[in-house]
């Protein structure tokens, strides 16, 4: 069994994320912020010794990281949050349904000419690297009060000009959210030098962390915090005579329990990616996807549509097959991988593939360049 | 170190808890519903297990059962997701901050005569059980539309007509949300035989399962679940081409990645519960507290509010100190409690304790009778 399906989740988690979880399990028994004692300090200290790592990874202030469930819990709670109703909201064509299901629920809209919400990239233009700012600006209104965008798309792993958008968002007082569920733990991403509002990430893709974890990291200097209203409310284990969630982040936005273990894992799993530092895993990474390519390139049945260089991820689809029968074959081969529409049907929509969707391979740093070989071997069998 | 503070979250989880969370970490490592590889189908098959496992404890059906990452969040979907703006909603004077903070929240609105929500019980009443239906009935409005009640207060321990409510609610086409942070585990609760339209539940408290768990279990039989509408927006698996969440339960309220490992630990809690008998983990909590108040009715300095059967907790303050005080004084000799408001304030308001609080101890079923009889003593002690 080949896994290559990281950019769905990361495989087996490092040993230093199982170890913290059953360490949580042994230890943090008790509820974080629910009591003053012993047990529940424990617990408290551990899950702020996390926050204070996801923070100083993204570049953030451990007050204004606040845990979710995951990446989709993350961005509803940024988006939501923040919206003020009747204005206007730019997306990118590279977006998750995880962004553009709730921006389509908020405005109570779909694409129209008169929608509440558009994305900024014509369909038609692929350099968005050169492009994106003037389609921004083309596609403005005046009640254009947020902007959300990938840094990377889960589809084609193309990346998008983060830095370059989030200045202009920030001199127009645009809130700008970044979807980093693709992105984080490959690429560099810092929420004070991108000019990021709201930065969202999941916890269980490159940072290693288990599934059931996500945050969102608020800026310090970006758009005004105290205009943030609650999102889900709740026990906050403080203001309990208040019938309003407390003013102060994160406690604002995080009602209820948190998920301590899995909290936890994810501060191993950061803890992990900088160990052996993020640069050294986007190399590596990258340089499997270029394996792949240069084993894939003369093989003419093959349609890549993802960039081989700078990727985590390989897009493809084999002539005369759906994406699914391809996926399918290469799965039964024990080769993990997967098709369809990997949630983002606007980035389908651009590349032209949205009868099928394509399959995506995807790595991780513990891929080796002997599974590469075997994925690249199988897709020949199969193509001949 | 002795453990008293079950009512915020059970201590040490059983072994096949622990065990079941370290088998997902170690091989159901795919995402679950988003591939057609046997890992991600191993992880969607344990999902659905858990899922039926989840159901079948409460009387409902796996495709009506949502995982949230706790109650907070379980409670917020069931009210969010059903609730008509314009209407009014009933809930009881027992009611955690949970419920109280996302019902001002959608009414916009806090106590007063033209209130979107009411307290269902006057402070003054304490006889819940015979006075609850007329309670509610000199309540009800044209335009009472949802009730939510906790099957088991969290601060004292009472436990709330749930049948009796349901069936008045089912006759008039209320919604019937029910709150069983405290109950689940220790009450039988039935989504159909007790009228319940949403039943609300965490995994970490009697269920044994780990922080980072919860769950809604929708009845079949119940109000039209055709007019649920989406809470969170996201990927979701299926349906990638539409803009709108799925419209089947439970993908309709899932948005995003779940948390397998923590799923799986819920699920072997309910094991652990279901092999021991729900009737007898009632049975021994109740017998613990029984034993606390017997040890300590003759200590004049000690003030009791909760009743002394068929409960998990005793609240109590101690003459003279604020239950901070006291509170601290059981941590400090290694007794772990809570002092405060537990998160709801109407109850302490009720109970006349607004000032400080009470300090709360409740147990789970691996306390034991030396550990009451040694809180009893450190207690005697303090107070002498």
């Amino acid at each position: 069994m080949i896994y290559l399906d990281y950019g769905a989740t990361s495989y087996i988690k490092p040993q230093c994320v199982k170890d913290a979880i059953i360490f949580a399990l042994d230890n943090l028994c008790g509820n974080p912020g629910r009591g003053g004692h012993e047990i529940s300090n424990a617990a408290s200290l551990s899950v702020f010794n996390a926050r204070k790592k996801v923070a100083d990874f993204f570049g953030g202030r451990p007050e204004n990281t606040i845990f979710t469930y995951n990446t989709t819990y993350a961005i509803n709670t940024a988006l939501k949050a923040t919206y003020i109703e009747g204005t206007h909201i730019l997306i990118s064509d590279l977006e998750h349904n995880s962004v553009l299901r709730p921006v389509a629920k908020i405005t109570g809209d779909s694409f129209s000419s008169y929608s509440l919400f558009d994305s900024f990239i014509e369909l038609s233009s692929y350099d968005r690297k050169r492009a994106v700012i003037s389609s921004i600006r083309s596609k403005l209104r005046p009640l254009t009060k947020t902007l959300v965008c990938t840094a990377r798309s889960n589809v084609t792993g193309d990346t998008m000009p983060i830095r370059e958008i989030g200045k202009f968002c920030r001199e127009r007082g645009i809130y700008f959210i970044v979807d980093a569920a693709q992105a984080a733990g490959f690429d560099r991403i810092n929420v004070e030098d991108d000019y990021i509002d709201a930065l969202c990430i999941p916890g269980h893709k490159g940072l290693y962390g288990p599934m059931g974890t996500g945050a969102v990291i608020f800026s310090e200097n970006g758009a005004d915090r105290s205009k943030i209203s609650s999102f889900i409310e709740g026990g906050s284990g403080t203001s309990s005579l208040d019938i309003n969630m407390p003013d102060a982040l994160p406690e604002k936005l995080e009602g209820g329990t948190l998920g301590v273990p899995a909290i936890c894992g994810l501060s191993a799993g950061i803890d992990y990616v900088n160990k052996i530092g993020i640069e050294n895993i986007a190399k590596k990474e990258s340089e499997l996807i270029m394996r792949a390519h240069f084993i894939l390139a003369s093989n003419k049945k093959i349609h890549i549509y993802s960039d081989f260089d700078n990727n985590q991820l390989l897009l493809f689809n084999i002539s005369g097959k759906t994406s699914e029968e391809s996926a399918d074959e290469l799965n039964k081969r024990g080769i993990c991988v997967r098709g369809g529409f990997h949630c983002a049907p606007l980035a389908h929509k651009r590349m032209g593939t949205p009868a099928h969707g394509a399959v995506r391979m995807s790595v991780g740093f513990d891929t080796t360049t002997e599974e590469i070989d075997r994925f690249a071997e199988t897709l020949n069998d199969i193509t001949t």
